[in-house]
């Protein structure tokens, strides 16, 4: 999927939200762990209930990666049920990963090419070979850490050279790798007053948000200061979606949640004149 | 495991060396493949023929993550094979996690819990409270990236701050986050010209030194500018000893090249004197 494609999903659903699929077992509501997959099963109903809503998932793979071998199944099955079923959607990996080229080029393998994953995630530590291997395939994005939602962004992601902190130099330099098709950054909505610099630095790139309420962050904010003529922004919501509800209404509760986030991501699209 | 345990295998052994079971399935001998589980099937050969020379393994994440489900049985019967008949190992799983807190739990969980890896390598760009939950369990550690041996460590590591570069940052900054018994830095055997101003700043540290051999670095320079009076230095080597044959003996040479590391690892012990 490329830029274009995406904006005219986010055009489609009169939405730029992305809903994280954060699925931790011991969170999910208690009737479904007589399941076969009680993981698989949670997401997939969450999935046909916010689906209208949202744009984009993306499964915190440390949540699968915690049940081992079963819940690296549980990931796959849970790309594959959106692939298959709602085709349009992107699909982000939030995993983190980065390391020498050789190994890199395995973890892309595993999101990018046997999962159908669309982007993944990835830390900039450890520079441009690092990242170039998730950047060779045809239509399939690098979400890149910049300026992140946690307390520890303070601790290294500010360090300041002649002016141009750590991730200002993430940004840019990283440019030089990829392109707007096939590389977005993360920006925490936590860090809003750092937004507009960043869109001075990055005016045209996509943005994914984590952060928006459970951690804090505004999302009238966020899309008032980060959003560009081509929306340029997905918003992440996981919690306050996915876990809003415990019974056996979960995912008509959920999908009540994103559709009211969606309603207020189309008053922004509206405000900005892009519908 | 605590330093000093670690310290007394490594008098023991009269060997630092950890051997990186970077095992990709396409490079391991064709004759394997036959197995139930080939991957493993080659770790726990590669492991008995070496276990004598090392006092370390570092399987490489990225290498069995890229098998999907199966790839993390296979990594995870390794460690217990590992654990099961060499209990005095130091196993790291080579991972290179790092996220918002409760992801970075769920990763420790993961390595440190369900898995029983002595220590994870870990990413610093998301700062304190994405290292903190995997220096919470007794006598486990964290291998944090400092820096690294690739090119792309050029890219953002030495971002200088009135004259403090970045990695020297992450090795002044996480001091104060762990001990000397539960962090360790990953520092590349190619920027040995840096080894001496990082023991300025972490004189009694472990280091986790890859990129000898293959990747370029001498043992020799590690050693004389790495070593300190606990010998501080965990040396890894990979394809050198696990892929120097493809033949049925493939085991038995690599136990003679691990053999050769550490007979030239014993003579840096003695001439430092702690032997």
């Amino acid at each position: 999927m490329d830029q274009s494609k995406l904006y005219e999903n986010i055009l489609n659903k009169r939405s730029f939200l992305c809903v994280g699929l954060d699925s931790e077992i011991e969170k999910i509501p208690a009737f479904l762990l007589e399941e076969n997959d009680p993981q698989f099963e949670f997401n997939k109903r969450i999935i046909d209930a916010t689906h209208k809503y949202s744009v984009a998932y993306k499964p915190n793979v440390a949540f699968y990666e915690c049940y081992g071998a079963e819940g690296w199944r549980s990931l796959k099955s849970t790309v594959s049920y959106i692939k298959s079923n709602y085709p349009d959607m992107f699909v982000i990996a939030d995993a983190k990963r980065g390391d020498i080229g050789n190994s890199s080029k395995m973890y892309a393998k595993a999101f990018l090419e046997d999962m159908s994953f669309d982007a993944v995630t990835v830390a900039p530590y450890m520079g441009e070979d690092s990242v170039a291997p998730f950047l060779s395939y045809d239509d399939k994005w690098v979400a890149l850490l910049a300026l992140t939602s946690n307390k520890g962004a303070d601790d290294f992601q500010y360090h300041n050279e002649n002016g141009i902190r750590l991730y200002e130099r993430v940004l840019t330099l990283s440019q030089k790798w990829g392109t707007i098709n096939n590389m977005m950054y993360v920006v925490g909505a936590t860090r809003i007053e750092m937004l507009k610099d960043i869109r001075k630095i990055a005016p045209d790139h996509f943005l994914l948000v984590p952060g928006v309420g459970a951690q804090g962050g505004s999302l009238e904010d966020v899309a008032r200061y980060g959003m560009n003529n081509k929306c340029g922004l997905l918003v992440n919501s996981s919690r306050g979606i996915i876990f809003a509800d415990n019974t056996e209404n979960f995912d008509k509760v959920a999908g009540e949640k994103a559709g009211e986030i969606q309603l207020e991501m189309e008053k922004y699209l509206s405000e900005k004149r892009l519908i």
